[in-house]
């Protein structure tokens, strides 16, 4: 944990991001530990407010966390006609959580959540975070995504994998067969969104988990979000249809700007929705050419 | 200098991205001067390319500058049915000046730079950026963009501005007046577009900028990009435009996918253009409602 030194905490060196640093200037450290699956680091930044890392690995800060719960969330649920039923894998913190019970759609939601400690941990020092876990709407489940859904098959209309990036206990969520387990727990017509890496960092590796998806879902599209505390200040989400008719870039569900600032959005909006699939020459070239 | 320390560049701290800093591993030093107007290194980075760096602020790096240097000039020059004469304001390493030459509509592109260094330095460690310097069309001058436009109105249909940041030279670059000043050298119907900052960073500071830009013209709209060397990962451009009919979002000039490929564009593309207006909600509210 040496990341953390003279005051600043900086994202730890791995093959995901050669050469590149992204730091956070530390005030106070809240919280340390090695929970059974990985290093958790909760952490009051100078200017980014409460940080949550897992090894080494800058998962959320309240400044920005905004825009990935949100955009992870909307994009599928508003691309659903009616997403009823809700599965998050992951998303230990309960930011997405929060986010998909503010669908107005959404009946019920459960969660899988492999590391009991960052529940836990994000309820003490992430409150803002982990508020989503008191919703009426939801179930958490402390275990294994793939064990979970390989006993719930044909259940859900929106599945989502807010992971970790793909080192360490997350590896197995960007694989093809993850994909295929994902198909055979929606009912017809159902949507799955994963976080999704970065184009900027490896599109060779985009393109292999788009790959993935595209081998079980007819209709694959990718799209990103801007956040700072993420290397290089963006993440892409894979988002799969079972509908092949489906035009993921229109919101099946459109909200006015009243009912987005109504059911509390900041960054999600019909016109961000659409925009979120729009990706440079190179890249929609290298993914879909 | 000693931003250049243990193999790495650190961005220097300062009042515009408090508490956060990006980081590049350096693997060798090429040239670092201290000009009339500035500090200037320019080094190798193990992953990022050759990187320019003007009073430890990053201004470019070769991984990633194309991100800025289209969008910065095709937003402004396809919001505009006929773009034959362009001013540039700053853009002192050429990658500007690269990119406005292939659009086909310019005849004539005049650019001002006051550090004559900076122009020189990258034609010979930047010469992928200072390619543009050589076109037929364009002339270069080494001066101050206030003392060129004080004597040139009713000239440009679109004039660019590429600023560093408002701290050092290019302060003045974001004042009111110098939208006044930018209007006066504009002919009928023309655009401007300037580097605006990060609304992640500073809302505020950008909303100051469009209010400024909003003083003297009729229709002004913020675009983003996506960059991962400059803070927050992204960077934002004011445009404004002396026809207030227009719709910025939709670009008047639609290039195919074969032109797009055939003039050499990496980034910019006609549904790109449109995407990069499309604001965060709570950005969207702060600044335009």
């Amino acid at each position: 944990m040496n990341a953390l030194a003279n005051g600043w905490f900086s994202e730890i060196q791995n093959e995901l991001w050669p050469g590149q640093c992204f730091s956070l200037k530390v005030k106070n450290i809240l919280h340390q530990e090695k929970s059974k699956y990985q290093n958790i680091q909760i952490f009051e930044t100078e200017t980014y407010g409460t940080c949550l890392a897992l090894d080494g690995i800058i998962q959320c800060t309240l400044r920005d966390e905004f825009s990935y719960q949100e955009m992870i969330s909307f994009l599928p649920l508003c691309s659903h006609p009616n997403p009823e039923k809700v599965l998050i894998v992951g998303g230990g913190d309960g930011g997405v959580a929060r986010e998909v019970v503010k669908h107005p759609n959404v009946k019920e939601v459960h969660q899988v959540e492999i590391d009991e400690r960052v529940v836990e941990l994000s309820k003490t020092f992430l409150p803002e975070m982990a508020s989503g876990f008191k919703s009426p709407k939801m179930k958490l489940i402390i275990g294994d995504g793939f064990d979970f859904m390989k006993t719930h098959k044909n259940e859900f209309d929106v599945i989502i994998t807010d992971s970790s990036d793909p080192v360490g206990p997350a590896v197995s969520l960007f694989n093809e067969s993850y994909f295929d387990l994902m198909k055979t727990s929606l009912r017809d017509g159902g949507i799955i969104c994963s976080q999704g890496g970065s184009f900027w960092l490896d599109c060779t590796h985009v393109k292999k988990i788009v790959a993935g998806c595209q081998k079980h879902f007819p209709n694959v599209s990718f799209a990103v979000t801007s956040i700072p505390s993420y290397p290089c200040g963006h993440i892409g989400f894979v988002i799969g249809s079972l509908n092949r008719n489906t035009d993921l870039r229109k919101p099946a569900k459109i909200f006015s700007s009243e009912t987005i600032d109504e059911i509390g959005l900041k960054y999600y909006s019909s016109e961000i929705h659409t925009a979120a699939f729009a990706l440079p020459r190179w890249v929609q070239k290298q993914l879909f050419e």
